[in-house]
């Protein structure tokens, strides 16, 4: 499905990790699997990709995924596993390579305290895996590109669908049912369409609220193509905006495009966020921009590398991460412009590209 | 929003609970605060909910969930936290009320390592508030039926939209879109329809597979209701069925009908799906129902309790099973047929309501 070469993925692994001496990787992340066999499972049915350091790599799933798992899954051998007997098998597997020291990305109790009373060193470490998944390769730039332009074009019928009397949800039907038409697999996250004094809130969802006439309308919406997620907010107005509305909006989409020319390698994810809070700040609005500047987007929706005031991530080339700043003033309303950002050798490319304007 | 009493179902934990000495309830899991405050937080930005036993509860947030949760949540002090300072939050409140037992639904390791060393017996045990969220309250089978309702509607539409030549994208989109506007917060997972030998995959998704004559086509799919989720399937054909089809279908009806007039308090797990698996087995299918007969429902798509052949789990009244067996041949295609039952006291009640016939 995805053209993505699992094994050269799993040497990557094996290659940034040759000095912690791991002999025995465990992932259960669904993501993770998908990344390092091209299957990705949404049945809750796939158990867990064992990654040993000198053997072919065992994926074990439940009778449900089996057949799914084997027309999908590369690079492995599958196992269909009864449930109840899993930690059993897992243990057996690490006991008979003679294991000393295993990785899990995220791990059940049972199991964990199972692996350490057999003697085995049982290490948690996320970010192994996220140093890879953080840059993106080519396949999964393009796969990404795609998904962009899906919530470009779910931006589109949401922005179109904004007017004077209609319900929120009725906004967030025509986006996912564009981007379904389009070929998206549902939606990156619940769609935000947030009107009127609840766009004041930054994740206020949808609901039965009919659009004024004057309210901000903002849109929060994503796609996904092959598991690979987009992300993309625009704020609008239904009908004409009063000059406090016109300058609130000015002020944050002029962070986000100073904070946007700012992005390239080498670039600390504080430096950047600092860029939009510094204008949101000189604004008089630095206390109302209560989220961090952006995160990275992949296959999760939230993943490294983060911008934010506190974060000490460097962007690399091939990261993909959010531009989004904000201001939201409880009973008034709130303006928030977000696009995904593919970072270039030079610089940030939008991957998002509906225009950014206030009214329609 | 939903009329739950956030007071009463924390005093249920509280009451069941009593005889372990748990001083500390720490509650990370989005869905289960949720029912324990009636605020529902998609950003990752709610931390967690700390019960004490003998003090209020207090909600950690985010700042950028901080105004939502303040005006959603009941029950509880909201305060809102810096990221970087979560753990240290977390064990302060713990250390100054000088407790020396905590619970928790998931933790991370630090702060379960950091608890643990200041001397307080960390416990994890899912299945205490399980035990609560697996029997629905009146409040909760109101919105349970109205989510139900609404898988109905894009079961309706999807079906409809069954035809020689369509993708089987294009029939997720009207299934979609059937239920936004019917006021569905979304899936409540993502939407299957899964066509010909891709019926054969039990969880098979959508592809940009074209329907075929003669084609068996699997819709699964489910809508959202302030949380709380539907999940129902029906298996049509596009134009006539074989006579080996329509044998394939009657013998996954009758299970499924069988299997329904079986439930009520009191029956176990495996005795519901021994009955459904019994008719399709001695049908000559046994090996080909790859997966347990159904789940519990709630505001997780999968819950307990489990209907399967190791499921001890006894059925009580207020809980919500799906009831689905399943025939997965591999090459020629599937059938499953699936509704959300609500477990009365004195039988099952369909709360899905769509027809189960093969042809449209």
């Amino acid at each position: 499905m995805v053209k993505m070469d699992p094994k050269l993925r799993i040497d990557a692994l094996k290659e940034q990790s040759v000095a912690s001496n791991i002999e025995f990787f465990l992932i259960t992340d669904i993501k993770n699997v998908y990344y390092f066999t091209g299957f990705l499972d949404i049945s809750d049915a796939t158990i867990c990709l064992i990654i040993p350091s000198g053997a072919t790599p065992l994926l074990l799933t439940y009778p449900l995924s089996y057949e799914l798992a084997l027309e999908k899954a590369g690079g492995c051998t599958v196992k269909s596993v009864e449930s109840g007997k899993i930690s059993e098998q897992i243990i057996n597997k690490a006991v008979s390579l003679n294991v000393k020291k295993a990785y899990f990305d995220k791990l059940d109790f049972p199991t964990y305290l199972k692996l350490r009373d057999k003697g085995i060193d049982v290490n948690q470490d996320g970010d192994m895996i996220w140093k890879l998944r953080r840059i993106k390769d080519a396949d999964e730039i393009e796969l990404m590109r795609k998904a962009a332009k899906l919530a470009d074009i779910g931006m589109q019928a949401g922005l179109e669908a904004v007017k004077v009397g209609v319900f929120e949800y009725e906004i967030a039907a025509e986006v996912e049912y564009a981007m379904r038409k389009g070929g998206s697999e549902g939606t990156a996250f619940e769609t935000v369409v947030a009107s009127g004094p609840r766009s004041a809130f930054p994740h206020g969802l949808c609901s039965d609220r009919r659009i004024q006439g004057g309210d901000f309308v903002t849109l929060d919406l994503g796609a996904v193509h092959k598991g690979y997620r987009s992300d993309i907010t625009r704020t609008t107005i239904a009908g004409k905006a009063s000059k406090r509305k016109k300058e609130l909006f000015n002020l944050v989409l002029k962070a986000q495009e100073e904070a946007f020319h700012h992005i390239r390698p080498g670039i600390v994810g504080k430096e950047v966020d600092n860029v939009a809070r510094k204008i949101i700040d000189d604004g008089g609005y630095g206390k109302m921009f209560v989220h961090g500047l952006g995160h990275g987007v992949g296959l999760d929706i939230h993943e490294p590398p983060r911008l934010s005031p506190r974060s000490n991530d460097v962007l690399e080339a091939g990261n993909m991460v959010t531009d989004e700043p904000g201001v939201y003033i409880k009973g008034f309303g709130g303006v928030r412009i977000e696009d995904l950002i593919h970072v270039l050798a030079d610089g940030g490319e939008r991957l998002t590209k509906t225009p950014r304007g206030l009214e329609v």
